[in-house]
């Protein structure tokens, strides 16, 4: 990313929504995919907290495929100089709330490392995988 | 990541490497992890075709953990522009080679997804996860 131009919110997190995968056993392949409820609800949660006066620099971008299929619904969070975060087994009925006040703390964190005992329990028991930021190749030389 | 300086590479690839996790039973836990040797393996397969004359744009970055602790070895490939992918279950006596001449079709893609059949078997069976590009946002509005 050479430049994110005139209109970047730095602060702002894209949160990757798959909604592809289906729950094991769901007995109906036309039923709509969990991934999908998951981004639909995110979304009402989310106008909810800014209607309420608490905005979160979250957007929702549903994608077709996270490849962790085994673990729906998945969600990874990623932000220009923060840790990508990659999650799974969430359930749209029960962890919406946990996630949106998790990824409160990612957004107030200054590299998306937030402390251990700090975090919802569904991002340490979710927990797919990690990347480190990508190298600020003008601040690390 | 506003700028990548005058120094960046824009077709540089930071391969991120787990140096922490131990193999299942492991017997001897002061033993050099499976992730330090992959690490170096890679470095020295890296040199050996840069001076064979088919040099490859990848940065190794040994990282102390990428939460995929329960599938050693573990890497993760990014780049500005495309797709990370995160893998699993990497040995770094066999794989090494199919490694670089998977992450070599990565990096002359243009946006680091490689069709299904030229992928390497460990990066099929290995794959753990991938997140989308982060949006440039001046490309996208």
């Amino acid at each position: 990313m050479r430049d994110d131009g005139p209109e970047s919110v730095s602060g702002e997190i894209i949160l990757n929504v798959c909604t592809t995968c289906r729950d094991a056993g769901d007995p109906d392949p036309q039923a709509e995919r969990p991934g999908a409820i998951l981004a639909r609800v995110l979304e009402a949660a989310l106008a909810a907290r800014a209607s309420a006066g608490d905005p979160l620099p979250i957007r929702v971008e549903p994608v077709a495929c996270l490849s962790v299929c085994k673990r729906p619904c998945t969600l990874a969070a990623s932000a220009p100089g923060r840790w990508t975060y990659v999650w799974g087994d969430i359930d749209p009925a029960t962890h919406v709330e946990d996630i949106l006040d998790g990824l409160a703390k990612y957004a107030a964190s200054q590299d998306g490392v937030v402390p251990w005992r700090e975090r919802p329990d569904i991002f340490k028991k979710g927990v797919v995988a990690r990347i480190p930021p990508f190298p600020r190749r003008d601040a690390a030389e």
